[in-house]
């Protein structure tokens, strides 16, 4: 059968096709929708692509995507310095930062430890976060690390591996280590939750009043 | 809260939330996917956005989206022109092809009528339709329409319309008018059909041996 589009279409379906989570009808709907548009509301999309293509680049203190050599979250005053909430990716920057409730800093780890993929220690941010404690306690400052990889096989042990490596700072009283809390999410039913979660809800109750038992 | 992302990033996350079916998490999660990428593999998205920005246009005989004047359907040599397929979209056209069986020619409406949104018979390409069966009318040539817009509300009163538009030439005899089948999709169980659906395949039932009792 020949191909019943002009190329130009089939080429941004097939482009669009490429993305995460976008199946070729879902691709097809995307470029007819921009087909609808002007030309000038095609241009505004190649503009924006042309923004991200250059000038973006890893914070050099905690790898959050920045156009500056210190990211947003790095150059805000009147954040906690001595806090460092370890992350696997940006995305998870946005969605703490919209919590509102932590006002420490990040580690943006750039993925998780995962040797199917071939991603060891070396191609994430793990030596950096070392050298970043390191650095800290040489000048005798004290730090807490919350571990906020995501709570998957992988973020779990990647988090573990990362707590190993960090051991001799805790050892030596510089550094306070914790992992983001396990339980049950707002609003849900303990009736559906699943066994795992329960379980790990169970061991990380709270003492009454509310709060965290182990402060 | 001061924004925690590079403008470029924001401005790309939010160019990704203005198409259709993509929330500002999945816009997110694509813009991240192509900041993974090379600035080369955005180049190729660029490319293909500048591909379709310029150079497309409908046919000049039957709608569909094309680079020439004729499209690659019309163009093709060997299809039955005495048959038109009425069809809303580019899209379509495609569906139909993947199909297979049909060898016919096709006529891309642009749409459906639908005055909520002010699109009357004069916004899509009726007129040029009622053109093109007169010239074969006069030219002493027959011609078969299928309409093929889509099974819903608006599909249905726009294919009643042009019916009725039409219905000159069926009286004159120039003209076979039919609908697309309704009825059971394949693989479908009778205890799940819905009920309009059901009635319509009762309705449209073919004689045995199988196959279009109308012909």
């Amino acid at each position: 059968m020949p191909a019943k589009l002009p190329e130009p279409v089939q080429t941004m379906i097939d482009t669009f096709s490429r993305l995460p989570g976008v199946g070729p009808k879902m691709a097809a709907r995307l470029t007819f929708h921009l087909l609808q548009k002007s030309s000038f509301d095609i241009g505004r999309f190649i503009t924006a692509m042309e923004g991200i293509q250059q000038g973006l680049r890893p914070c050099e203190q905690c790898g959050h995507i920045s156009t500056d050599p210190l990211c947003a979250v790095c150059s805000e005053t009147g954040r906690e310095t001595g806090q460092i909430c370890v992350v696997e990716g940006s995305l998870d920057v946005i969605a703490l930062e919209k919590a509102g409730s932590y006002h420490g800093l990040y580690h943006v780890l750039g993925g998780v430890l995962s040797p199917m993929d071939g991603i060891g220690p070396d191609q994430l941010r793990i030596s950096l976060l070392v050298h970043r404690i390191e650095t800290r306690a040489n000048a005798g400052e004290q730090t807490e690390i919350i571990m906020a990889t995501n709570l998957s096989l992988e973020g779990e042990a990647t988090a573990s591996y990362i707590a190993k490596e960090l051991q001799s700072f805790v050892s030596g009283g510089t550094l306070k280590l914790s992992r983001i809390a396990r339980g049950l999410p707002m609003g849900s039913d303990i009736e559906y939750a699943d066994p795992t979660t329960l379980a790990r809800a169970l061991e990380g109750r709270n003492t009454v009043p509310y709060g965290d038992s182990r402060n």
